[in-house]
């Protein structure tokens, strides 16, 4: 089959003007990228070192001293530069712009003659080159560096970062391979693979995407080659404090067990399994590898069918930050990392620029618009790394069950990878809202916005406007000076069961396939596309397989989930009940939930008087009365805003 | 106030005659106590080495050798014999006993000429005696041999193993004490405390007594015992494996972080906590200490009315073996050792003794019926030692909050604490029928036996027969030749609406003290007591601040708690439902249930067709339609007696 041909160039300078997540990307601007910047330098009092400024200075010989940090500590500064590179698109900032230059000349500096790049190496560990690839996240880092190197290049037209990291991914292209002095290798944790997939969107030079290629086709073969390198550096671990070499033993944890084409089910670390596969579908894309695109399609499917929680977040289980058996979706002592998300959109990008299926715009604009928004507080200085989706904070310091799960966001982390990850995300955030493909512009999400992008010999100039996800009504106005003749894509979003499109006040018809409706015609200034996605309060019950939820409802506005805080409807939130023919009022939120709808229905709270001086156990009856409550639902990414306290998504129903 | 004078001597010689726990004591004889002879000399292929028997030989210098196994092995053997002493009690074996004497034999020549007695120690650390109180069990192993001295003198009147005991607990009280030279310690693993008191109840010595209530009152007070012996041995840990020395740090895991007469809520490590109360309890009771006493009434209500599983379990969490927070249930990631109910029916016991109320024999009674005996398989050979209310086999491999939970019964533990435990508890059951006070004889369970107990200057003989927990009705037969004033105290089980009792064949009176029948008359030959208690299968609700249950219900009959099981009720366990109006039906149990009640009901199953093909997540219609299905409750102590399957206590109630 021909695969679809992507053109992203002009998604990049795409400015988004949405009341909603602007808000977002100027918190980021404003707040993120300064404090991360603070943070990299090691002048934040209250949060953890971070010493990743500093490691640069050691390895480039401006400084004397000891390299501090994780394995991955370069990584924390390639994010903050994507960061910055994207928000630069957004609104200049010659201050912003300049600091970014300064460390990119030190990152150059920092870099060996034959481009290798990595602190750790160079500062603390010389030797120890490539020897470790299953625990050490050298080739980690090495794809942070060349995103951040790929994204500079794209938002700014500047080479030096851009160059730097060829010098690198030609070095790794060097060092692995089929060839006899070649490594056989590929990493623990991957990431190389989408960055390098980038890098050859961005250059052009296969030998980038061969290197990918060469990366995930050796990934799970035999002879193992983790085991091979753990031999050969005499069985040592860099994670000695978590036992023999687990990473090396467990090689589900890395998605490595076997390769990638006989696997058929999500396992292992989430945030691995989601940028291997972004990398994969990217390659199978380009590549027309039928058989890639096959396990990516089979991969999906074991993934959002059975093991994705309804608020986007993926990873149901703490130890090895990993997804779990199929249906096992514990509310309370999930993972779901915020990178976990982000890795997600990510993964989902790349589906929907293959297979122009709406289902992947479903999950995505889930996990952005739950887990991913819900990782950073209202504040922009507060974060989640775990995403439960029921906290019941008189518990969590009791019962080591839940010592993953924090009640509030928390200020920086040692590990420090979900902050980063959330500002180039909400700022790169245009390259999710279309895919530009020849046969379509397809409109994914509908975040206010202004384009330009090239179709044959012309222009097409859109402006996205509305009040997403509050408001029903989305408007898409062209501007093009010129007529041009295109199709364009609207996606119908899975939670909508009655869209409506009208064009220039009336009402157009299109085809829909796989759930976007595709509208032809000569595009011309004026024109005006009104797109109405009806946004009734939902009530959403789980598969009956999914034991966590079977028999519960949850609440669902457009893309939004739904949760009860104890702030709103008082502790032990369990006892509440949602009568089945409740009906839901929307509410204008206030303080900080300006903007936002709220929802209440009239339920009931089952408890009994006096609960604590009752027995645990009654005989023969319920030992609870029902009393009449009113239900305050708020938005669950807007959740822990309040300070600690109770919070639940998923709430029994009352027949 | 005057402390009750219990009489447990002729408890002893107590003649289980009970259909249900005779089976039980006649296989911990024929299986049990042989098979884990076995293991002890590591005659078992499929079991882990024990080496138990091995060290005390190197610790008597009749072998050669490296000392292997835990730190605590010699218990085992300890544990053994206690339960070798009480069978023979129930049922003479000559070759038995002579294994025994030998093994006692060995234990002496093991013992220092200091009275020292550790294999560990002697063999592996000598230099290292009482260096490290707080992670090593030396004084529970010494325990665990006092405990066994104990009853093999009370079992057989032979006083070999208790001369070895006494000099031990003799060096002991000169290593522990107030004094200038003296340690000022106490063990982290409490259990010499409650053996010291049955060594004083049996030799009448004050000074035992006395280092019992030394190790009781030392605990938890500052500067605190632990830290000064960690610097001491210079931070040192045994348990290196597990991080550094967090036994010491942590110092609630051994109820250690404050003394006990300030404490409120019971936490820490379960078996520690209710071995150390056993003993706290007993001392409260004889020393009259009525500080001890109220501690010992607010942790156990604090246990009984917060933290306490409707199967008689503690623990609910596997981090620390521990308790939780007030109200923290989990059904399915629950610890509730085996050995921890064990400990609970000790504890509940030692409250018996001195309050004389019925609400201690009501837990001892749901402790011993559901989780102790619910440790064992029916072949005697495998056994829990985590006891889940919740299992899905499909999820265990999976998720890792789930490692300590197993589907099915173990054989041999490398920590082998549990197998041995239930074997004494189930042989020694005669000393938890009966509370022989000077003011009453209480029966509190209703398990037939034969019975000889002097009152004054009478003998008062008893005979209970009937087929508890199966049938209502017990019968309480008197033998004694001559008759004998006194008054005897039949427990009112809380499960139990409307017992009746009648005297030879009329009505007949008597006061009721907290929730026991007080009956005094001069009981002569032919008189019988037939006891009526009704066991209707009963619904039971939890308080509603037990999330994990509150909306849910469980099945009840007599003491019996029961469960559904995959095997009777297909997979998906959750997606039964129980109308909140259905009758039960009693069937009788065939094949592995012979002679056991079986319960069913008509019932309904939520599922959807083909829920595999379904999406995770549903609009507005729960995806599940109800059908009916006949729901098979068994009783939850003889689940997974058929392979692997799911299995569950708690049932969602449709109104």
């Amino acid at each position: 089959m021909t695969q679809p041909d992507v053109r992203e160039m002009d998604l990049h300078h795409l400015k988004i003007t949405d009341p909603f997540l602007g808000q977002y990307q100027q918190l980021v601007r404003d707040v993120v990228i300064p404090y991360q910047w603070d943070a990299l330098n090691d002048r934040l009092p209250e949060a953890e070192p971070s010493h990743a400024i500093a490691n640069f200075r050691l390895a480039a010989g401006l400084d004397h001293g000891e390299f501090y940090g994780m394995v991955f500590q370069d990584s924390d500064v390639a994010k903050w530069l994507e960061a910055v590179a994207w928000s630069l698109c957004q609104k200049p900032d010659a201050e912003l712009e300049k600091t970014a230059d300064e460390v990119i000349a030190l990152i150059a500096a920092a870099q060996c003659d034959d481009g290798y790049l990595n602190t750790y190496f160079t500062v603390k560990a010389p030797g120890e080159r490539w020897t470790n690839l299953a625990e050490c996240h050298e080739l980690y880092c090495a794809g942070h560096m060349i995103e951040a190197g790929v994204a500079f290049w794209q938002a700014t037209g500047k080479r030096h970062l851009l160059d730097v990291v060829c010098r690198l991914a030609d070095h790794i292209s060097d060092v692995f391979g089929p060839g006899e002095n070649q490594l056989h290798g590929y990493p623990g944790h991957p990431e190389i693979e989408l960055a390098l997939m980038r890098l050859y969107d961005a250059t052009q030079e296969p030998r980038y995407q061969a290197l990918a290629r060469y990366f995930i086709e050796q990934r799970g073969t035999q002879p193992h080659f983790y085991d091979i390198e753990y031999e050969k550096r005499g069985r040592t671990s860099y994670w000695n404090t978590y036992g023999p070499a687990w990473m090396v033993q467990d090689k589900a944890y890395s998605q490595a067990h076997q390769p990638l084409t006989e696997q058929d089910r999500a396992v292992g670390h989430a945030v691995r399994f989601v940028y291997l596969m972004a990398g994969v579908a990217h390659l199978a894309r380009l590549s027309g590898d039928e058989e890639k695109r096959q396990a990516c399609l089979r991969l999906w499917e074991n993934m959002a069918r059975r093991q994705l929680y309804i608020t986007g977040g993926i990873g149901a289980q703490s130890s090895g930050e990993a997804f779990s058996s199929d249906y096992d979706l514990p509310n309370d002592t999930v993972y779901a990392e915020s990178c976990a998300s982000i890795g997600l959109m990510m993964f989902a990008r790349r589906m929907l620029e293959m297979e122009g299926d709406s289902q992947y715009a479903d999950v995505m604009e889930r996990a952005l618009y739950n887990t991913v928004l819900g990782g950073m507080a209202l504040d922009g200085k507060h974060f989640f790394y775990v995403n439960p989706l029921e906290v019941h904070p008189k518990t969590l310091k009791f019962n080591h069950i839940y010592d993953h799960v924090k009640p509030v966001r928390q200020r920086w982390f040692g590990c420090a990878c979900c902050p980063p990850n959330i500002a180039r995300l909400l700022t790169s955030l245009g390259h999710y809202l279309y895919t530009a493909r020849e046969d379509a512009l397809f409109i994914n999400l509908y975040i206010g916005n202004r384009v330009e992008l090239p179709v044959g010999e012309g222009t097409l100039r859109l402006r996205v406007s509305g009040d997403f996800p509050w408001h029903e009504e989305v408007q898409i106005h062209i501007d093009s000076p010129q007529p041009v003749e295109h199709t364009l894509a609207l996606r119908l979003p899975d939670w909508c069961d009655a869209p409506r499109v009208m064009l220039n006040g009336s009402p157009c018809e299109g085809d829909t396939r796989k759930s976007y409706l595709w509208l032809r015609r000569a595009w011309q200034e004026g024109d005006t596309l009104t797109l109405t996605l009806p946004m009734p309060v939902r009530r959403v019950y789980g598969n009956p397989l999914a034991r966590h939820v079977a028999g519960k409802v949850a609440v669902q506005r457009g893309p939004l989930i739904y949760c009860l805080e104890e702030a709103d409807n008082g502790s032990e939130l369990h006892n509440l009940r949602l009568p089945a023919t409740a009906a839901f009022r929307e509410m204008p939120g206030k303080g900080i939930f300006a903007r936002q709808v709220l929802i209440q229905a009239e339920g009931w709270r089952q408890a009994s008087a006096e609960p604590e001086s009752q027995p645990l156990w009654h005989y023969d009856r319920a030992p609870t009365e029902a009393t009449p409550q009113t239900l305050t639902f708020i938005p669950w990414f807007s959740w822990a805003n309040r300070g600690e306290g109770e919070m639940r998504v998923w709430v029994d129903e009352r027949p």
